[in-house]
């Protein structure tokens, strides 16, 4: 759900794609199309994005896309993931996330790729890349997003322990950079999106771009390489039987 | 004014261009002399920089130099400030920032470039690459020298949002190495340089370069693209517009 | 002393080469060996390092093998370094250091090659890159791994001055991960190699790769001349003069 709010300049852009706001091809099909409005939409300098499903801001890449479906659905769903990455993470507006709830690896991605993460103070909800407990393994932009965060060495140890930080832990590493109590989500998303768009966009966008160029670039040049390392990784019968493994245990949830 | 201890083998380099220290084209030219004296100077080892005027440090580069002037005068003057930071990042002698006042842009980067940052712990002073309030951007090797000191994740959100971080805020990012009291300051500063010079001069200086080469490099291979860059930016109606503002909203001040 | 626990797939060494574990061409060698069988040896998923020597971990590369010797030894002996140090940082096993003693130079190394690090709180232990303090400078390996582990600034000036911290203040520069009680100290770090045995080994050795592979990819590129670097460096009759100067401060000690 997207609105705009033409006063601000502001958009708000709200998930909702129950029961868990998975980033299925559909979800990130229309993410995109959305991102680009807005994007060529002059009268919106900033969203802030949120989640319309209490206690998840999103649950990462929806898995039933990953599994027992054709090489030619795998080259499809992982382009829409880097298109969703290089769009949100290449933004020239003002992106703010407002996290309600937790957002486990392709979720945190999301979150990552903001400008500013506020989260909500509750120790139950957690954030992290946790790819690697799934026995999988975050591609290197998301570890390069991540890196670009938190610094080297807690990406390290995160990455391999698959860490799932509770909201205090996210902000002592710097994985977010606020929390506030639930009721104050809204209101503290709008007051920090005010200060940065209290900023001429011309020179902060060409200061974000200086700043994460590098990284876009990185993938940009090894898109179709990177595609092709997904589809044939996850094809592997041994990864196949972990994420189907993965899905019995959350069904039974 | 410079002044050499050849007891100590320590030199201060007192700043002194009323009113605010701006880096002038002569204040850079003659930064960059007394320097290179310093730099040949064998009983010299190391430098204390700091301002002969209260409360500020340097208020960074002047904006007369940049405003209403010939393509050739744009040129000589950049080639001066890249000049002044090649010879300071590089600079073979320990350098400390004693920084009794407010620092912004230009002067944040002079205390950038030092080994290390005293500042007073005052928390009306501030410091920080504030470009982008001025509807400018800091230069990719300002932004270097700053992801250097504090981080990815610091330097961008501080980037994009030009912040000019009051004394405690600068310490805790890590952007000044210290706070002290003022009238500590110069004694302070003796004290870290002493603690510095008690390491063996070559060991030091092949350990700062390796540090440091990676950076100095890129804008000694680019230079002149980097001089173009500039000059082209700078001579735009629009960005002569807001430094045209920025002036008659300093002079009211 | 190695020792394999096939229940648990744990393997523990305990450096005994009295009296401070200095690293000679004999202990690298055997450490290499002893690596790579456990390595190979499908029940061991991990290695716990430790000291068998109260008070130091390992006193860091043994001086006598670059004082006086030959531009063979000296060759041989830098090949081993770097083979250490090419099968630690990249070893598929959860490597844990359990630091129940002070660790300069190349013992700091070892250390940081792990993935973990548990140091006992004595504040009378320190860690760190001290080669600045020696008159020589740390390889830009060493370097890298540093910067890997505590960010550029820390490492940019720890590394200028040589510093050796004391347990607190290396476990506040991130330089080790958590402190313990001397007693405590096998339990955590068998409790530290459970949590990480918990994730599927290769995800883990995946995603270990991703993070440190171009820093393990830039000495293997470039090894032959960073031995003839060191062996041109090492040979020089400053350096031996220095090293000779720092024996005998040793052996009056």
């Amino acid at each position: 759900v997207v609105s705009v709010n033409h006063g601000t300049g502001v958009a708000t852009m709200k998930f909702k794609s129950p029961p868990v706001n998975s980033l299925s091809l559909d979800f990130l099909t229309e993410f995109c199309i959305s991102l680009e409005k807005l994007e060529n939409d002059r009268a919106c300098r900033g969203v802030i994005f949120a989640s319309a499903i209490p206690k998840i801001f999103s649950s990462g890449l929806d898995i039933t896309e990953m599994c027992g479906k054709s090489t030619e659905h795998y080259t499809e769903f992982w382009r829409a993931v880097q298109e969703t990455w290089l769009r949100l993470y290449g933004s020239n507006m003002v992106t703010v996330a407002a996290i309600n709830g937790s957002s486990p690896a392709g979720g945190c991605l999301l979150a990552l790729s903001c400008d500013y993460r506020i989260m909500v103070e509750n120790p139950k909800f957690n954030i992290g890349l946790n790819e690697a407990q799934l026995g999988i393994v975050a591609p290197y932009w998301f570890k390069d997003t991540f890196v670009n965060t938190v610094g080297h060495r807690v990406a390290e140890r995160s990455l391999q322990l698959g860490s799932l930080h509770p909201a205090p832990e996210a902000h002592k590493y710097g994985l977010v950079d606020e929390l506030v109590p639930e009721e104050k989500l809204q209101e503290k998303a709008a007051a920090v999106m005010a200060q940065w768009l209290a900023i001429p966009d011309h020179a902060r966008q060409l200061t974000k771009s200086m700043m994460r160029k590098a990284v876009l670039d990185r993938l940009v040049a090894h898109r179709e390489e990177d595609i092709q390392n997904f589809v044939s990784f996850i094809s592997k019968d041994s990864i196949q039987k972990s994420l189907r493994m993965y899905m019995e245990m959350l069904k039974k949830k």
